[in-house]
């Protein structure tokens, strides 16, 4: 498949036809869809390697990072592990259909709120092609349809793979309009997905500042920003210190680059002389820099902490940095969190079962752990299979954006001519 | 209570802090609240009555038409309305601290999804005062606050009703700045409060389509915008004409001048000719300027029936207008309203049960009615006690925004120490 040559106008408009086919298609029928996307995954292996294998000896992958080319990068085991992920789709329970309410009203009215798909989502994205399948999957499911947008330096792996699942979709009689890939287009061709009132229901950027900076301006059609997490670890006086030096480092730096890891931790007066020595230096030894308050530089032992300034409280690292403060109460740590945090992912690390509640009650955000690592927050981990993006927002979804967070409802009254007096 | 004086960002920062004790608010307090409210404005109804007669004195409201002056009005039967609303509210179900989902992951965490306040609300509206305490019980019953900015020419009622609410929180050991009433500052007042990111999680504009176009101008802040309605009432070939016939004339002429009163009438060519000579006298009769298409005017019997423009299908006339067209079949009808309509409310009048399931699917609305008119989309008449809004948008909340409607959710994590691999 070439990537589509028609407007972008015209590309939303065949979605959002095909949505209202795919907003009725039975279960059975997504689900054939979805089976024979793996298949024919596993199928194309070799073409979709070919394409991918273009795209990296292309001039406009050549100044990509080594860590972009390898996000970039498909070989047999990701294409196995897309297929995979498919299936998995697959075996999820369908949202759409299910009755979220019913009741009789006053008027005899039978009211049933009822679970429909959004119609059509949009994901502007970068790099990882494996993205283009997920995405797809996720929308088939929830009977949406879907435009992507992808690099222009993932572009023929892009189109293998969206060939593949718009040959699956025809294989179980769905309309191929229902998964859309659009040619980058640069900033106008996002300006012109991101002002489809009425076709675009719902626009998902995964990417940087720059790209949601970009749409804050231009965009008109419903956006979901997918999160900067500013994510903290407070380690409570009650705190068992091992466990709150592990909680510690996984979240700072099992994948420091990703928007749920921890950028700062904050440590309760009362256990910070007995826990922070071993602590920044487990942090130390693993190589992530260290900056601190006043109290932890007094208490750092043998450990290297720079003055934190004023900005690292606010700041989403996404490397191997972390700001560490001496706080002292819990009361104090919520403040800081609410203050500091971008409502992404909190943890306390705690043996009190009060301060675990008051610290999950008092923090505004849209995942709180209570002796766990912030990096859970994640569509698979949290049994959605797989997660077209993330929220910070409140409204609609907070969290990992997984199926259900695609659909809406819709009211249906039944009467027998009820008029209003 | 005089307006309140300080600035946009430190009331909205006052009602913040404020809505975190809300939030945390238990049943019983909020509800003790809520009927604190509801005997003050008893208590109170001649220093209510005598701030009204005063607004309604004001030379800012000399300008107003009778139909704005009869809605600014307020006497003894009103506010006791008021206070019936407000206890209609405290008696219904708390939705904060709902377990909207619970389960184990496979990391072992115990993962619980629970519904809580969206935190500061925003509401801009006109003209009518018990919108003031409607809104305010809303957001207090869902643990939320609330900061309301309403006409210039309704001041000192709003003043009035602001003050016992406030009253009544206070009463209850809450804080005051949990509701707040800004004075009006022209387009300059609204920027400042639709800018307010971080501090209002959510505005509400309850007004014309150009409040709406100034906020889509300005707003940062997530808006809910309340919904212009385009809404039709459809008379399917198998439909019962006596019942259609009351359907759509009260949907039409049961209160013209409101987002779910019916604007265009669908008429199946199988039943028009049947049909519409009665149905289109009926209006007529009840004052309705009526504007159709050729096939409509030829079957009008002696009703008389001008020639629809191109625009008048996409109008919102709220008055005694309405646009008839014949479709060829529910298929065209559907077609119709997904071109036309602004996915509010949308009625169907039949006896055939897959008619019925058909243009309930195939409808993108927020309501689907079969056998009943359009006005019944309204919070009362759903059972929510009241409503905040309504909204066409899809995302969040559909249709009639209510207590839940005003609530996220956040997940809470509980662990053992669990770090990711």
């Amino acid at each position: 498949m070439a990537v589509t040559a028609t407007s972008v106008a015209d590309t939303c408009a065949a979605a959002k036809r095909a949505a209202r086919v795919l907003a009725r298609a039975s279960t059975a029928t997504k689900d054939a869809a979805l089976g024979a996307t793996a298949r024919l995954l596993e199928e194309r292996e070799a073409e979709i390697l070919d394409a991918n294998a273009a795209d990296l000896a292309d001039e406009r992958a050549a100044g990509l990072s080594e860590a972009l080319r390898d996000r970039l990068a498909l070989d047999a085991g990701r294409v196995a592990a897309m297929a995979a992920g498919v299936r998995a789709v697959a075996a999820l329970e369908d949202p759409v259909g299910e009755e979220l309410e019913r009741k009789t009203l006053a008027s005899g009215l039978d009211l049933q709120k009822v679970r429909v798909p959004l119609g059509v989502i949009a994901v502007v994205y970068e790099a990882r092609p494996n993205v283009t399948v997920d995405c797809a999957a996720l929308t088939i499911k929830s009977g949406n349809a879907i435009v992507l947008r992808g690099s222009s330096y993932a572009e023929r792996s892009n189109a293998a793979l969206a060939a593949v699942v718009r040959e699956a979709l025809a294989e179980a009689g769905l309309p191929q309009d229902a998964v859309a890939l659009l040619a980058g287009g640069g900033r106008e061709g996002l300006a012109e997905l991101a002002t489809q009132e009425g076709l675009v229901d719902l626009l998902i950027p995964r990417g940087g500042e720059g790209l949601k900076a970009a749409l804050k301006d231009v965009a008109t059609v419903p956006v979901m920003y997918a999160a900067a997490g500013n994510c903290h670890v407070y380690v409570h006086a009650e705190a068992d210190p091992e466990m709150a030096r592990r909680i510690a480092l996984n979240a700072k730096t099992q994948r420091p680059g990703v928007c749920n890891a921890a950028e700062t931790l904050l440590v309760d007066a009362a256990i910070a002389e007995r826990f922070l020595p071993a602590a920044l230096g487990d942090l130390r030894g693993a190589g992530v820099e260290l900056v601190g308050d006043e109290r932890v530089r007094a208490l750092a032992g043998g450990a290297e902490v720079g003055a934190a300034e004023a900005e690292d409280w606010d700041s989403e690292f996404l490397a191997l940095k972390m700001a560490v403060a001496v706080v002292d109460s819990i009361e104090g740590a919520v403040e800081h969190v609410n203050r500091h945090g971008t409502g992404h992912s909190e943890a306390i690390v705690t043996t009190s079962e009060e301060a675990a509640e008051e610290f999950a009650a008092g923090v505004d955000a849209a995942a709180v752990y209570v002796n766990a690592s912030t990096r859970f927050t994640d569509g698979f981990e949290y049994g959605m299979g797989a997660e077209i993006g993330n929220s910070t927002q409140k409204l609609h979804a907070r969290g990992p954006i997984g199926m259900r967070e695609l659909t809406t409802f819709k009211y249906v009254a039944r009467g027998n001519g009820q008029i209003r007096e």
